[in-house]
């Protein structure tokens, strides 16, 4: 196994697709002769964010990928020259208008490791106030904030399908942040 | 915003890249004149499995996407003409070598809907054998069985550093599966 790790500096790494968001890299495996695609893009940020009366934000986002909107965790790409911290705050504020009291940083995570390179920056927000400063971004279709045992039952009914916005939620509360 | 999703109708979807795993479509918007591109995959299986002695079951798998090995649950691309329950049932015993007990079906979920249109099928397994039929894949690493409480003290020291993978644990327990 160890073997396979070395061998990785021969890998070859080709672009062979591009878009403005992302590119298709075609990397050229030593055992195969097929090569395998991976998506390559920014790293992104998401937030579990809680308001002064102790409730969580989500949006409702339309999601061209999938032609319907669903309920996730505030989140974006960083933008080029962006801290993550500078990337949360901003998403945070456009998406939905708050911004939080204190913020701090999980950790970067995987979101899907069998086809994108990039990671997801997690952070938990307390305190979050409405700053009025929220812009207008058609595909936000709602905000809304939910007591922790509403999310849980919304998570049972199904209501709330993003497997990682579970593990962001979880996350958190693994880690003893709320 | 019900407008933006009765007009999806008039919505036009064009492959512009293939491979043999996945293709990039350009969906054209009306609102705007920069198509929109999303990775068109097979729907997948994931699986949250207990062993007979209550242990969860994860693979260290190297994923050429990301150039390293990662700890995740058993999991899958469904073949062409197979079920979801078929699928996860081989892809099991195939990574692993061990088969369920009982199987139980949780429900599909988003992994990546900024990007991927395809869901995820989530399983929850219990009272797992070895049957030794497990197949010789190289990019499985190695296979390993802990307790829940292990496991929480992974996802805290970044052991186990996948989002999704924390979410599909945190609904089988959300659920009351175990």
């Amino acid at each position: 196994m160890q073997q396979d790790k070395l061998s990785l500096g021969a890998v070859k790494v080709k672009k062979v697709f591009e878009t403005e968001w992302f590119s298709i890299d075609a990397i050229s495996q030593k055992k195969s002769h097929r090569p395998y695609y991976r998506l390559s893009c920014n790293d992104s940020v998401v937030i579990v964010a809680l308001t002064e009366d102790h409730k969580l934000i989500l949006i409702r986002q339309y999601r061209p990928a999938i032609g319907t909107s669903m309920l996730e965790f505030p989140a974006g790409q960083i933008d080029l020259g962006e801290t993550p911290e500078v990337s949360i705050k901003r998403e945070l504020e456009e998406e939905t208008g708050y911004r939080c009291g204190s913020l701090s940083y999980v950790g970067p995570y995987r979101v899907d490791p069998c086809r994108i390179n990039s990671m997801v920056h997690l952070f938990f927000g307390k305190d979050a106030k409405l700053t009025g400063k929220k812009q207008i971004e058609d595909e936000i279709e709602e905000v809304i904030t939910i007591s922790e045992e509403e999310f849980k039952e919304m998570i049972k009914d199904r209501k709330f399908i993003a497997a990682s916005g579970v593990g962001f939620y979880s996350l958190a509360k693994l880690k003893g942040l709320f």
